[in-house]
């Protein structure tokens, strides 16, 4: 027939987050792209591990989300968590879960795949590092990431420090208003961008807490939205990567991109690259505080949405 | 779970308008945005009371639709009406709902959340003046209204003048296209644009009357579709604006944009208001009869859908 | 209320389509403008029947989609294949259907209300020629084939020998990955360019056979995936168009079109008339081997999701 929403889908969830979600606990979903191709060995190790302390030490249970072996897997175990970090997993977004789930294979879950996986398991509330978005050039190549559009018909409140500088911030944004998708800033009216606090781009509504959007994912429910939420979280002050430094690394990209001759979709991982490497390292160190930041801020969240959604 | 479509929600209907959908008499929704931002004061009032009148005069039940306090209204008591008037309300899309919702804000609803707001009241005939499209420039500014959107998946019929031809008229079409919605010419192959009875571009359909559109409808839900339809309805010949003064101001208005260096987003509300003062206010007249004109289409058509699915 | 999808959809079912769909045995769907648009006459009757023969000489019923007098056809009989040979008839896409239902008109149905139509149905495999997409130009024009968002929330397995080169494949490419369609390469990395078997973009996925297919299918209904699968499936070598000859036509064509000053939308069908002429009838035959083979994969694909799903 028609409708294949199965009653029981595949994703295999570990007793623990079962348990928390049967329970009205808080859970929080993290993606493993960030562990498998956002950071270098063996820091991305260690990275999963502490992003699970994080909420573990706030009585927030940790999903991290991967397909292993063809099983999506909603929470690892301490062996899942090695895998994502030391094996060379592709990178998973929606359209790649059945086939790997047919073919048996094993994949890293994208924004998109681990929204998408979240919302199956009923968990609400996901940290990662940056969204997906636009990519510069897409009125040419349409180069769209599938984070926006996954996000247009999953109800996963997505906590993100807004979208990385070398992709078209405003076009993302724009997008993100088309497909309906509310996004609210963390204390800031400012849309930030992913290694700094702000993007030069406004937002039309700011929140101050995690109450707050605990009552608007309340409202969303109830108005029988399909959208998710993006909640942009910038990096605190202290530890955003110096603005001016930023820019003339970024500018130096786009000018070895240029010189180099990449085009199309190569452009985007050719400038993470490069900025990965003229950064000495530092751009790293940004990326995992503001990823620590998000995990943070969406413990936070999960416990609001516990109290309220119980 | 991941089913969040709730059984009752959280919009108030007037106890006028749930009555008559109970029945299944005839309701047409009506937006606010064209109150509070498409009309200047005290004529904005007058006319919202106007609309209204021109619906009840067919025995049809209006329902103006607004957020007022956090409540979504479908249907707005006299001090409602007044408010959307006279209050300085922001624009609400589908995307705000939940937030105003959730912050106890106000909002007066554009065509898209109207027409979400519409539907899940069960209201299936909207009248308005223009609808959203593609913004000139789009391929770089990525910037297209959520009406469009939104009409891909929400049940209503929205009567409207097509759109604006400061936005991408052909574009727009297209779009609409893409997403499958259905659009139908009023007694007219011709799309047309807003002020003006012709844009230049044709359609595939042209109705004769509300019957074939109701059927049109009926046939609709049959089929299991999730589209809205638009009926494009042009002002009546001897109310249109002079075509050639409309194209002396807007190419004023255009001139004007780019000497004033504006870009972006900024340039559609900057045609805008300058055509409303270029004109002397000639394009508010046609904007208001082509607007009285659209909401006497939407009665017949409520006739006729009440008829048909009662 | 809010939810119009209807329990009895107004598609009427051939009573042998029925019986094979009530029963779990192979049905193909098979689409009506490659036989009224695509092929001339009477070529085109001729291969209608050929292509149903193919199918129930591997004891698949083939289930040809029309809409005839406003009534959506799945599964035809001899006049109802006569008539989309012989009658001059609109192409008819999802947008379409519920006007044709309720002007009583008729039309061959596209990719996009051929896929909308089977999946009413729940027949979940279709054999087309090429996949609709997006148009050359199309950063400015917004010429996007509703192929393309339909197949996104329809749950039916496209074969297709990909996309004619005179649309924008690399485009069609990111679109699909941005709707979080699978495109997976039956026995080939490399997406088919319809008349040739290779484009010159890369797959991510490649299968070796039918049951590698039906499994992802099953992946996908226990995921609860609204999106269609793409089988890219390319012409064997044999019988491609030489590539060179092919080149140098579509060189002529693309000159041809703007010698002639062609824009736009007009652009496509142009350049498709001029090189069904230019190639003195060579890319006819090319067209129905590659549909022939089509039709056969298909059918394997037929025969192993009703193995499984049985
Ligand atoms: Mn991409
Ligand atoms: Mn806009
Ligand atoms: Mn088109």
């Amino acid at each position: 027939g028609f409708d294949n929403v199965v009653e029981m889908p595949t994703p295999i969830l570990t007793p623990e987050v079962a348990a928390a979600l049967d329970a009205g606990r808080p859970v929080v979903a993290l993606e493993s792209t960030i562990i498998s191709h956002g950071l270098p060995r063996p820091r991305n190790h260690e990275a999963a591990l502490e992003f699970e302390q994080l909420l573990r030490d706030r009585d927030v249970v940790p999903a991290t989300i991967a397909v292993l072996d063809g099983v999506p897997r909603i929470g690892l175990d301490a062996d899942g968590v090695r895998r994502i970090a030391d094996d060379d997993l592709a990178k998973a977004s929606v359209r790649d879960l059945p086939i790997l789930a047919a073919l048996g294979g094993s994949g890293a879950t994208t924004v998109a795949a681990t929204a998408r996986l979240a919302a199956l398991a009923g968990i609400r509330v996901f940290a990662t590092g940056g969204l997906g978005g636009v990519h510069r050039g897409a009125s040419s190549t349409f180069d769209e990431s599938a984070d926006l559009s996954v996000l247009a018909e999953n109800p996963v409140t997505v906590v993100s420090a807004g979208v990385k500088s070398v992709l078209d911030i405003p076009a993302t944004l724009e997008r993100l208003e088309t497909l309906s998708i509310p996004v609210v800033g963390y204390g800031t009216r400012e849309f930030p961008a992913f290694w700094l606090r702000e993007s030069g781009y406004q937002l039309d509504w700011q929140v101050s807490g995690a109450a707050q959007i605990a009552a608007i994912m309340r409202a969303r429910d109830e108005l029988g939205a399909r959208q998710g939420i993006v909640v942009a979280n910038p990096i605190p002050l202290a530890q955003q990567w110096d603005p001016s430094e930023h820019d003339r690394v970024l500018a130096e990209a786009f000018a070895a991109a240029d010189a180099a001759g990449v085009r199309g979709k190569a452009v985007t991982p050719f400038l993470l690259g490069y900025i990965v490497d003229a950064s000495g390292g530092r751009s790293l160190e940004v990326n995992l505080d503001l990823a620590r930041n998000n995990v943070k801020v969406a413990a936070e969240i999960a416990h609001a949405w516990s109290a309220l959604s119980r």
